[in-house]
């Protein structure tokens, strides 16, 4: 493809998005950094729409917010619902609404910062938008990258949406108070799972029923203390 | 915008993504002429993973297979399993993975399309990518489009993902067996979907009990016989 006039749109979208990734990649380093100097330990949490990320990161943050001072970023296309619910365990939390676009990004998640002192927060939430695809391609200078999948979406996610898996660091299995009623043969499951990502960290929990949130919140203030 | 050089890779992606929609508009108006000449009429699914999209298209092709002659296209980043399940139906499927590509898009489905002989189709069914985003933008020819959300999900799905629902015809509940347990207030989710697209045309459903596929199966041969 030397010349423009030969390309097809396809193969132009193909490389501006690589141009588009290859700065978003920059601009996620220059933010790692910045973490790491500020002291901030910064999580992500990636899934469906509905796995529900924003009741167990309400959970999480209600668990912390006492004796940390922790922070949360949210993501949606629309409305601050999320932002109104997490705002409810004390902690500071900023909505991103991103109109039409499915995922965030570096520069997203840098703006949104614009104000706030990191020095000030020791934990740093980003729920991004439900999407099981698109987000795995953008690196937001996290830590740590939870993926998390309801009992209620079948066992053969992970094997239908591979990468999202393999560029998280955690799996975490949601609604384990479902898991009856939806017929969730969990094995097969976290079987899925290991196959994708051989040896990934996984947990179990129910959000609403508290189960498996204190294995999670020990593993979590192990990391943060590294 | 006059020159290259000022350009950010954001605009350029934007510019570039535009050009994509433009082609695939074609593509799709192109796709729709065919199908119309043909006599087949296009149904096509959107929604999150795990929203219940393959049983429901199971239950409705094996209700509509011993009197029709159907088919269906199914979309996934990876693996065969749903074309396979769609396949004991009886019907023609086809399987379309799309590596990392987060949607179908209408020059993949004529592409698909290419060995079969569309005359002696009379209901195709293309099954998307699991994704309340991203397939919004792209037009597959389709008649009807339905965009399914379970009661698992969450109320606020249509008001977090409003694009995808105004860009179908019909909202579809599913997983209507598992809404007690998932503590799903129904009237909340019918008047958000409705909030976001007045008069839209609702059903719910549960394809494991078969609850509420009557109405549906009415409703579509009605539409098909158009």
């Amino acid at each position: 493809m030397s010349t423009q006039s030969r390309m097809t749109p396809h193969t132009r979208l193909v490389e501006v998005r690589q141009n588009v990734l290859k700065k978003n990649d920059l601009q996620a380093r220059a933010l790692r950094e910045r973490f790491a100097d500020a002291g901030v330990h910064v999580v992500s949490l990636v899934s469906s729409p509905g796995a529900g990320k924003t009741m167990f990161l309400e959970r999480t943050m209600t668990a912390l917010s006492a004796s940390h001072h922790i922070a949360a970023l949210v993501g949606d296309l629309a409305t601050e619902n999320d932002a109104a619910r997490l705002a409810r365990s004390g902690a500071r939390v900023k909505q991103i609404t991103t109109g039409t676009v499915c995922h965030l990004d570096a520069e997203m998640v840098e703006r949104a910062l614009d104000d706030w002192k990191l020095e000030d927060i020791e934990m740093l939430f980003i729920e991004n938008v439900g999407n099981l695809v698109c987000p795995s391609s953008y690196d937001l200078g996290e830590a740590l990258r939870l993926v998390l999948v309801s009992v209620t979406e079948g066992e053969d996610k992970p094997l239908k949406y591979p990468t999202i898996f393999n560029t998280a660091d955690v799996a975490m299995i949601t609604k384990l108070d479902l898991a009856q009623a939806a017929e969730c043969d969990r094995a097969v499951l976290r079987a899925n799972i290991t196959r994708v990502r051989p040896g990934m960290r996984l947990f179990e929990v129910s959000a609403k029923t508290g189960q498996g949130m204190d294995d999670w919140l020990e593993f979590l203030m192990l990391r943060a203390s590294d």
